[in-house]
């Protein structure tokens, strides 16, 4: 007789994503015939550069000969985007890794997920407070926790940091010993970058309880601040310790196509394993429960790394950077309180007094026509606030935001 | 102290086709310019069909226009996508199926892969004994089997259902009670196909044990017999309690390009569960782990099952067909049994009496320079066989083969 994993449902509610398209669709019937504005979900909205598009289509006339016909690539992500990444690593950031410590994924979201599974089931987890739903949700699945407490919003046995104003909306380290820590900076979905120094105190304490950071880079493309960390191993002793993700997603409007990648580190320990042994264990895991990236996909990766590719994706950065700072000064000639918005795509802005974070959203909904996120669905440290995206096309960003400015009144 | 799931240690050896291009690299390096010729993996060879490429084409210049560009699409799948899917059951399979019973993927071996974390690690599971690595594999690091025994090849905890010659490779139900079947037909390894009556067995089995039967149609493309079962729901009552997992990969080529769909019905139902539970937890599972299949693949996939697409695509099946007969007749030409090569892109050949599943490997590479797949690499019940797979140019198969008739020599 068979049996579920009953950690599914221990889930809290919907995922968020579906809960708020859902909710709209509930708004729209109710309201037929109004147009309505969306900066909710991180989706990107501009075309595909011309280079990137030119590089696929090439990849499908060698697809369409039998001559050049390719089926299974490697696991791991073929050998070319691998070496451009280590290059790029290199080239961009001054980080020196080796190819093989780098795989190509379907996407960020799969790897954030799935990297879990390399942990045993006891580990206890730090969870940056509010954070992309798949942190919580993957570790509740992979069985690290107690029931959700619907009055906390907290899952028991989830050790929850809290970013907020007072911190600059970056968490301290753990106060009490925890083994795996999920950060994302630039965050989502906040929009706040860690400084060196915040993500040092990290990896020291990483490297002295012997805990493990994956660290959620997504929107590393973003930062523009020389001094901001774009990526974890620009901290020493971070291959110690740090898992990095990451995505072709934001940086080369690849939502829809699929493109990311992870780095395991071959330096990287933890309490029961020494050098190598996670890195092998991931290449396992990807060799067991993947078959690779989509070939097609990784010829369009090929090409964003190179020098014509990255400046037509930082052509596509900047234009969503083009909305943020016009958002962000849109919600501050209100008075809202924002953070992010500068090295991110994201806006966190605080509500008025004493509105909770759907009550909020429905209030922008209901008074200016538009959709954002409410931010207590990225944990219970984002009561209060909601995110809003940079990404959809200018027009409609500044038809939102004057509709916002027009008619939020608070 | 992050601790790793020490599930991963309890995995044997490598993941089986790494093995094989290791041991082929060291025997190349050997023996450095002889022509090493491939039958091992089932790795398609031939060109995509134009109709395919051109939809994908198609769907990159939609993609690169700011109009008609698109991001995330639903984790799902394309509306579009599980529509055409839904039809094609019914118009080719006479099976009724609803549209939200179909989930899109990256490809049949994600899903085979982690369809197990659905279930509870005290579940008994069966394995069809060969079977393809991922069954085995996912559900040790599900944590659901004891060490592995290297004197049997078997783990503990697990049900092997072997399938030998006297059974006509199609295992009978377990004699005891177990949780989860996997079962695959066509087989991969063996290439046999199970009848309705077989499937009835089992499905029969499963309601009476309140069992789940996980079932992997990845080579129902190659049945050409009307008799045999292309669906496991052509046999009545299997929505009850069998999930389907296929893909476009042996179908359309799509091998490296990454699509396939899983079939979870509403009507699914195990010992904690009633109707619609599963159902919900694979839908709530891809929509957290899983950000969809790539756009790209999805046009593609699309195009596959209209009229013209499934003509071009049983073309291409038909090549391969055509591959397998003459591999079947060549081995059987030197006396060698074998099954599958049929309804199936593989043969199943057993070796000389004595002769281990690995020495039968190496006998084939070093006489003949071809590379197979050993048997045992499958499972206990694959020892003393080999896989063939008709994946190849024509004029490549038929080199190997003639090599193989010339210089194998038993």
């Amino acid at each position: 007789m068979a049996k579920i994993n009953t950690n599914f449902s221990k889930l809290a509610a919907g995922y968020l994503f579906p809960e708020v398209a859902r909710r709209t669709r509930v708004w729209q019937e109710k309201n037929p015939g109004v147009k309505v504005m969306r900066l909710g979900i991180g989706n990107t909205t501009e075309a595909l550069p011309r280079v990137l598009v030119d590089a696929m289509k090439k990849k499908l006339d060698l697809l369409s000969d039998r001559n050049t016909y390719t089926g299974y690539g490697d696991e791991q992500g073929d050998i070319p985007l691998r070496q451009a990444l280590r290059d790029f690593y290199s080239r961009k950031y001054g980080v020196e890794l080796e190819m093989d410590e780098f795989f190509v994924s379907d996407g960020g979201k799969s790897d954030s997920a799935n990297l879990q599974e390399l942990f045993s089931s006891d580990n206890i987890v730090a969870i940056q407070d509010p954070a992309y739903p798949v942190y919580v949700d993957s570790n509740v699945v992979g069985g690290r926790t107690g029931e959700f407490n619907p009055k906390t919003g907290c899952y028991d046995g989830f050790v929850y940091l809290e970013s907020n104003a007072k911190n600059g909306f970056i968490p301290e380290v753990p106060k009490c010993k925890v083994d795996l820590i999920y950060l994302c900076s630039p965050n989502n979905p906040t929009g706040a970058v860690a400084t060196k120094a915040q993500l040092k105190a990290f990896v020291d304490y990483a490297r002295e309880n012997k805990a493990i950071i994956i660290f959620d880079a997504a929107y590393s493309a973003y930062i523009e601040d020389p001094e901001l960390p774009r990526s974890i191993y620009e901290i020493e002793g971070a291959k110690e310790c740090a898992i990095e993700v990451n995505s072709f997603s934001k940086l080369a409007g690849f939502t829809g196509v699929r493109l990311g990648w992870s780095i395991v580190p071959h330096a990287l320990v933890c309490e029961n394993s020494g050098e190598n042994v996670l890195h092998n264990m991931w290449n396992r895991r990807q060799c067991t429960f993947f078959n690779g990236a989509s070939n097609i996909a990784q010829a369009g990766g090929i090409a964003a790394l190179t020098d014509e590719g990255y400046k037509a994706c930082s052509e596509l950065v900047d234009y969503y950077k083009g909305n943020a700072k016009i958002i962000r000064e849109g919600l501050e000639s209100l008075g809202l309180v924002c953070v992010g918005g500068k090295d991110s795509p994201y806006i966190w802005a605080k509500g008025p007094e004493g509105v909770s974070s759907w009550d909020f959203f429905d209030m922008i909904l209901d008074r200016c026509h538009v959709v954002v996120t409410p931010g207590s669905g990225f944990g219970p440290a984002g009561e209060g606030y909601v995110r809003v995206s940079a990404y959809g096309h200018r027009e409609d960003v500044e038809a939102a935001v004057k509709s916002i400015k027009e008619n939020l009144k608070i």
